[in-house]
């Protein structure tokens, strides 16, 4: 299924755009040219290119300080800063797994090379915190310690996600955790810091954090379904990558879990150190269709979604605000970015 | 020659090794253990080592808190953060190299796989921010944005270090220039930061910062000095690493640029593609030295040592705090770590 972008996705783009272009102006020329190719502004040559990239967690962020009313000077660094943090875990990531393509174009680290695409990581984690501490106010401080946290959980994720790749018992509720440590925690913090960068009353912040980890969650099922079952040319990912790189996503782990037959056999392909033919990966993919994988996760992306949205009935906030919130996750859960 | 280990450096040790393993006990068991490693306190396993560490750049933050006058508790998060900072740049910085020894232990990408020394580095970095916010006073964030401004230049430097190796016309400023950056910035940031944590004066956090910039750059043309001639006992990597890669360091650079005849047979060598045979690095090493690379080194080693003395001699702090500054130092640019 299709999804439309959400408006204020879009128009978080053009309040966020000039707040990260400011940012990335303090580096250094050499690291800048890699950042801004992979922020989608430029080609590897450093010359301007017209992007269509979304701006989807700083909108997330945008919403929640509007959730707890505040002003756009205020808030817009956090909006960047988190953007910078899921930059740099993108820039990282590829990297650690070997993913050739990014949003259409190839990854930053076969064009710059993988020295170049970690150092830009690194610089982009550390102007995360540089902008947040610009703002210099309590909820800033606040902001940059939640966003600190929310990149150590980041990081604990890919760890173990890298770490299931290798093993082969891994259980559903270990993906679970890894999912939610790996994709819920920068979505909780995109969902929370605003409200925390205004000054924000500390339930309503609690509320936005927990929608942002399950909606996170429902975008993770809905990331690793397309992983499996997406097009190439919807992912921008060669087609069942996460699948040849044996990544124990959440769909496949159901499927392995499963006790079923069809899981079985999925076990014995997946465990293999070989790599997996062209026909192994398209057995695979049947196999965790067969073993209920498919439906398991598409069901549980649903379930997620409605404990979303129960936290944000729990949470106060103006009626236009909780409504572009809902538009957003249902957009994650359907689309995946 | 062979200087022995300040005092207070040994000292920084025993204060600031409690509040680093407090804060990597905050990280997965996964990312813990490669920290661990490279911090120099487990084997590979997980198991504890009697480590023989230095802590070089907190004893420098230790002693500007007390150029300033502060208690513990506000200076050792500073002293910890810069630490911090200092492992997540070896982390990352021996990957980049593709330097597979430090301190003579295999580097922990060669251990554990470069996806969990790139992990490892990162969550270095973020919790060295985290410590420092965790302190919550204005000292500490303004400690936190000086932390964040260093590494941001730390990281340019050695973007430029790694470009140096493909270019053949690097001018010695450029390479003045990028040791500034790549070294001096995080040493200034260790002088200075102590004091910025405790409040000090800004006159006081200005003179140490500049102290520690020109006691950096003394370092870093010890350290390349050691990178040619230093034994592998002493360095902890093999032998004539630093050309093998064919880095522009500093005495390098003054040779190829000092208009010579054994600087343009130098040349030759340092611009080929191909990898050089042993007897090509010795004969490269000798041609730095004939060209006279080796003694500008040392003799601008001792300028830039009495350019930091002097900027020690403008700021106003306690007779013995000035003794040990200047001890390290002069450690620094003897022995370099």
């Amino acid at each position: 299924m299709i999804a439309v972008t959400p408006p204020s996705v879009m128009a978080a783009r053009g309040l966020v755009e000039p707040v990260l272009r400011d940012a990335v102006a303090r580096l250094d020329p050499l690291t800048a040219r890699v950042a801004g190719y992979h922020l989608g502004w430029s080609d590897p040559a450093g010359g301007p290119v017209s992007s269509g990239g979304k701006a989807l967690r700083p909108a997330l962020t945008i919403l929640s300080a509007r959730a707890a009313g505040g002003s756009p000077e205020r808030y817009l660094p956090a909006a960047a800063a988190v953007e910078l943090v899921h930059a740099f875990s993108l820039l990282h990531d590829d990297i650690m797994d070997a993913d050739r393509m990014r949003r259409h174009r190839p990854a930053a680290w076969t064009v710059f090379g993988c020295s170049a695409a970690i150092l830009a990581g690194d610089v982009l984690l550390s102007l995360a915190g540089e902008l947040l501490l610009d703002g210099d106010t309590p909820g800033h401080v606040r902001a940059a310690r939640t966003l600190a946290v929310a990149t150590r959980e980041l990081v604990a994720g890919q760890a173990l996600d890298l770490e299931f790749e290798q093993r082969s018992d891994v259980s559903l509720d270990e993906c679970r955790q890894m999912a939610t440590r790996k994709t819920g925690s920068l979505l909780a913090c995109a969902c929370s810091i605003g409200a925390t960068a205004v000054d924000g009353p500390a339930p309503l912040i609690a509320a936005l954090a927990a929608f942002g980890a399950e909606a996170g969650l429902a975008f993770q099922l809905t990331d690793d379904l397309l992983g499996i079952w997406g097009s190439p040319a919807m992912t921008g990912k060669p087609v069942l990558s996460d699948l040849r790189s044996r990544k124990k996503s959440l769909p496949v782990v159901a499927a392995l879990t499963g006790g079923t037959a069809a899981g079985d056999r999925l076990a014995l392909l997946m465990d293999g150190s070989e790599p997996l033919s062209e026909a192994d990966l398209w057995e695979a993919a049947r196999l965790v269709e067969e073993a209920g994988g498919r439906s398991w996760a598409e069901t549980e992306a649903k379930h997620r979604l409605d404990a979303a949205e129960r936290h944000l009935d729990a949470a106060d906030m103006p009626p236009d605000v909780r409504a572009e919130f809902l538009d957003i996750a249902h957009f994650l859960a359907s689309r995946g970015c």
